[in-house]
């Protein structure tokens, strides 16, 4: 896995870059985008007044508008950085001052959704190629970007049938120029893999530290004292931001509940091995996922640090 | 929160300390122990003899044994490190090599249940004080322990009604000195606390990685490489020592089934608000979720920086 983002480009792969949303993922692209040159100009859209200032501020973007319209106009390459269930919105939105031959793509949790919102408001001859970078930390906010986010991490791309491939390849490079691995699949599969991999642990995350906070038997303050028992595992991910994960859950219902269904009924049979104290199961189980987590170390996707690196430093005794 | 390990005492707190079992917790203790000089002697226990051979070749305590009631004989603190399933056998086991005065303690997850197995074992004059470093990482063994572990965590003490006072005190003075915060409860209320903070976040973890790889529309492979999305958070403690939490989950049923419960309650509400499209719902946990995180992090259980610190090191733009 590549440790530093590579050197910048001596021509970018854009002329005009715009970016609608600059959140962690927005604000990471234009960092990254500015640093490797992949743009010879990169333009931040943003409806929050205070964004656009603080963009300005920071200097990660040539120019930061709170003009949807102007700032797409003559972009050769869009990318909707905004809450999932937005995008059909800012896409009716900014849809007649695309240039033709302009390239709109995204970086949503949820594909399907996206696809079904957008695709019905672009002008014929513009392209259009959702993408998804998995990759993110708990934090917001154009503050919370930083250039290497998506070094060494997987970016889903789902172009609908039909979708010129020169304009797949040109979102393709992007990406990878930025440090991802590209992979590319239907939005239908994207939808059922991320439901796993990362939409049901957030319910799940939200829902007991949810949980904790309403025990009458245990206080928030024994909650918090305790959590380095697993617990604030948990909370890193149950911080994330509350309307992006909102979106996300109404906009991959099914494929959330289907899989929310299987983690119920294996939950129920570990519960039965607990009551009737079948200790062989339990340690099958957790013998059996020692292993995922190898697999997971050793594909790059985690360090093996202990505790992620939290441990403090102090010489071996 | 302290950083570091205060320097070596002039005096030992102890003059002989036995702990039996060297995996992560005991190998911990006798690294710290060794750097703080809280004990004149340390004598390393273990039934596995490449354990005792390890912990030889390491050098982290003055003798190594398979001889559990050598080991402890003479001893003024024996401390178990070993699954709680164990604690009863090897109470039984060593009770009459004891030395009259000696304090006996633990490390055990859960308290309810080794007070029970090892209270009814020691002869009179031997004081029992049961504890919980609340500390830990996925790694097992002899070699995963360092001093720095219990630093600034919490040492629950749950000692029986009755327990001498200066027993008591000269444990919690033994987990001050490594650097612990020390919080007297009762076994039964630890255990509530714990199934909480700790048991039933495993079961969970365990629970979702095993459900992922069991998937038939989702390739393990997918579910590695897509991992940054939020599982890989899961499967950290899903690495943990299977024999170890098999025996927790074992020995602290009541309260593990209780919480699981309560948590299933609150996940089904979850579920239907997504299914009924109730975002506000949704949006308002989301939101009251962060505030738990916050309270982690201003207490020092935890560290701000996003993603544990495997955020890689790069100028930012």
């Amino acid at each position: 896995m590549p440790q530093r983002l590579g050197p910048p480009r001596d021509e970018p792969l854009f002329e005009r870059l715009a970016i609608v949303g600059l959140g962690l993922i927005g604000s990471s692209i234009a960092r990254a985008a500015r640093h490797l040159n992949l743009a010879r100009c990169i333009v931040a859209v943003d409806q929050d007044e205070a964004v656009v200032g603080r963009v300005a501020e920071i200097g990660i973007a040539d120019e930061a508008t709170g003009d949807l319209r102007a700032g797409v106009a003559g972009a050769d390459l869009v990318v909707l950085c905004v809450p999932v269930g937005a995008c059909g919105a800012v896409a009716a939105a900014m849809a007649d001052a695309l240039s033709p031959g302009a390239t709109v793509s995204d970086v949503g949790s949820v594909k399907a959704s996206v696809v079904a919102q957008v695709e019905q408001h672009l002008p014929k001859g513009v392209h259009f190629v959702p993408a998804h970078p998995v990759a993110g930390t708990e934090h917001s906010g154009p503050d919370a970007g930083f250039p290497t986010l998506f070094l060494g991490r997987w970016c889903i791309l789902t172009p609908p049938e039909g979708t010129e491939e020169s304009a797949v390849d040109q979102v393709a490079a992007f990406w990878t120029a930025m440090g991802s691995n590209v992979e590319i699949m239907t939005p239908q599969h994207h939808d059922l893999v991320l439901a796993i991999t990362s939409h049901v642990p957030h319910l799940i995350a939200y829902n007991i530290v949810g949980t904790a906070a309403d025990l009458e038997t245990v206080t928030q303050s024994e909650v918090i004292k305790f959590s380095a028992g697993g617990f604030r595992d948990f909370t890193r991910i149950a911080a994330s931001d509350p309307t992006m994960w909102r979106d996300i859950f109404l906009h991959n219902k099914d494929a959330v509940l289907e899989m929310l269904a299987r983690l119920n009924e294996d939950i129920a049979l570990l519960a039965r091995a607990i009551r009737w104290g079948e200790g062989d199961k339990l340690h099958d189980l957790f013998t059996r996922t020692r292993a995922i987590r190898r697999g997971i170390i050793s594909s790059g996707q985690e360090t093996p640090e202990p505790d992620f690196g939290r441990r403090r430093e102090e010489p071996k005794a």
